[in-house]
């Protein structure tokens, strides 16, 4: 209800600034005194969407209920009575946006998601306007509040996740069904959709690459930290860097795509890195563009005021649009793809790889002509002493700049190895 | 020449993206040759500006040739002659907006300005439309490059300040007259605008208080960096704190206005604040909304480029606002100022006192008693051996939050004082 909250205490506010007069018409939702204790007047409050869609002083529907089931039939319908359509929900539009948006081109209506990405930071409206000059070339982004207040409560107090997450819970940093934050999913629909708005790549969502946090061992952050590293989950976007991409066809050319990575996994920054600042529930984005070069926003990622900032900043805009026949944030996906998606294998960074293993002679020399006969070179070797892993020692190798599928390869070879206990820790390094 | 560049190479991406077509149709330049060797075409050059005055193709006037004479008449002339302005040019509408302003209004004419502060940064756009529905309560810039440069690598290296400016200017970071940077005019003219902006309060431009970096002593990096501490040059803008504020009429009130404070000054940060890592030239400009709380907004602040990606960014919205009827980045100053001008000496902030004393006994006890004596309390204190600062003792102070004209008053008295050693070092605390 802050979007509520908004409009109605800064009608005026708003209107001098936008010069645009904004009349919050109806609150719809199943428990109407939810509202009106909310200081909605009963006057304005229904009790189902349904009853909007014909009412002719209802320009701009607002979808906040979240969910991709009756939130789909509320959006769809809004754009069919040929209303305008702001929201927040992110699952909605990354898995089922296809349709809504063919609806929105059809009737020529306006979908607005500012705060469905990186809640309060102006992120769409910057990338869609402010670098419109841009060819994007890379983002990388923490774009979920929790995972980045476990990582983050894990690192500053040596932690376990398990622990961790169940201080997250208990302070409501957290759901009670956590899966869909800590698995990386949300993540996911928040990447798909900066894909599609800055690279031009509508992403099939179910066959994006997505790792989450639930493995992240407090033992890795320990190491890396002590390396210089900090640990997040991030959203990565890059196109392709491989030699040959020119040779394919360059980068949006029609009938031609190059490649584009896309990924969710927990990635190690260096500790410089200004992303790596962004700590607790925060969110940060940086991306690349060819003209601008690196950029960073940073703000709160949900929240009832930072989104309802966002939600408000997308209403005023369409309403302006509406009202002097301008553009506003009038976006639809590509007709047609920029870039094909590359597979995960062909992904090059530099990797961090942790095995523990059985204090034996020859533990090294294997895993490092392991990699070696991989193509894996190595920069940097630690071998930490028992404390850390309860009785074994702890091996972490540094990798130059390697291809995942190489890595994995190695990696599938090196767990079958006799003195290896458990299963070796891999962690992609963003550079 | 980015922007003719980004123009002619970019006209059909543009198009596709904004749904209009910019046609760069004349280039001024003094030198014509300059303009034909950067490959604009030879007919679409003249000699003069005012020779495109009255061209009826010539819908936009990009102003880029910076100071305050001649592109003064260049944006009059244009918007007489009823042409949009878009313009890079800090100092021309920090000194001399007021007319210009007036002018746009009159003639309903947009004047952009997206590349006069931070650059590449979509800083304006995300602040007038991004944060639309917020009351901005305080705002933290690190706006000048060169400044940030020079602080990063004293910090970095641990060299003086005439050294590392010296270095600056021989890679191209600083101008042979640095002064405009150095002394924090630069960041003042930035500072100004985002107050007209962000705060609706615009400021005549000789009355705002600006310290710049020429003072800033390698010790003083090195002792407060070791505290925990990172040193920038910053911009700040901050609503009155004091608890009389709503007594006096709360801020924005028509006929009673609050306070604002004002100020470019170095400025220390905590090493974790995501400010204290923007580095080297990048730009971090920190707000804080009522409604959407942090933000932080990073990125180039100069260079050939990413300039050229903010001007062609204003290009496409006027031209848009033009073709469709819209807004765009339309905006006037504010008809009345939302906010008094707070004087310095009521700025409230903990401080980093540094006096270089001799070694006497009773030297802590008379400084320190003296601050009491002026109401400052004191948070912790530091006295560093000798081999800092040749032979003499350097005593640091940390104070708790303190009033700026009681610190004054402090350390005019501390000063006259007969075992110190030159004037004490005054740094403010940004938290």
């Amino acid at each position: 209800m802050g979007v509520a909250d908004l409009l109605l205490e800064r009608r005026e506010l708003l209107a001098g600034r936008s010069g645009v007069d904004i009349d919050l018409a109806w609150v719809a939702d199943m428990d109407t005194d939810r509202a009106i204790n909310l200081g909605v007047p009963r006057e304005k409050t229904v009790d189902d969407f349904r009853k909007l869609m014909d009412k002719p002083d209802v320009d701009v529907v607002v979808e906040l209920m979240g969910g991709t089931g009756v939130a789909y039939d509320c959006v769809m319908a809004a754009l069919d009575a040929g209303k305008h359509v702001v929201t927040a929900n992110k699952a909605l539009l990354a898995e089922r946006g296809a349709p809504i948006f063919a609806k929105a081109r059809e009737k020529n209506r306006i979908v607005a998601f500012e705060a469905a990405v990186a809640g309060g930071i102006p992120l769409l409206l910057s990338l869609r306007e402010g670098l419109i000059a841009n060819r994007m070339q890379s983002l990388v982004g923490i774009v979920n509040g929790t995972c980045n207040y476990i990582l983050t409560e894990m690192t500053a107090k040596g932690i376990s996740f398990d622990e961790c997450l169940k201080e997250a819970q208990r302070l409501g940093f957290a759901e009670a069904d956590p899966s869909s934050d800590i698995d990386g999913k949300d993540s996911g629909h928040k990447l798909a959709l900066l894909s599609a708005l800055a690279f031009e790549m509508w992403v099939d969502f179910p066959t994006l690459h997505i790792e989450g946090i639930r493995g992240i061992s407090d033992v890795d952050i320990a190491i890396t930290r002590s390396l210089g590293y900090t640990l997040k989950l991030l959203g990565v976007i890059r196109t392709d860097p491989e030699p040959l991409a020119a040779e394919k066809g360059g980068k949006g050319e029609v009938g031609k795509p190059g490649r584009l990575f896309l990924s969710v996994h927990p990635g190690l920054l260096r500790n410089a890195d200004p992303l790596a600042a962004v700590a607790g529930s925060m969110n940060g984005v940086r991306t690349e563009g060819d003209a601008v070069m690196e950029s960073m926003f940073y703000g709160r990622g949900a929240g009832r005021y930072p989104t309802a900032s966002a939600v408000v900043s997308d209403i005023v805009a369409v309403a302006r649009a509406s009202a002097y026949g301008g553009i506003g944030p009038r976006w639809y996906p590509p007709q047609q793809n920029a870039y094909n998606m590359a597979p995960i294998e062909d992904y090059e960074a530099r990797y961090y790889l942790r095995c523990v293993v059985k204090d034996k002679p020859g533990v090294l020399g294997r895993i490092t002509t392991e990699l070696g006969a991989n193509n894996v070179s190595i920069a940097a070797v630690h071998q930490f002493e028992s404390d850390l892993v309860g009785g074994n020692a702890s091996l972490c190798i540094i990798t130059q700049t390697a291809r995942e599928g190489d890595m994995r390869d190695s990696v599938r070879n090196i767990t079958t190895m006799d003195f290896l206990e458990g299963a070796p820790t891999l962690l992609r390094i963003e550079e």
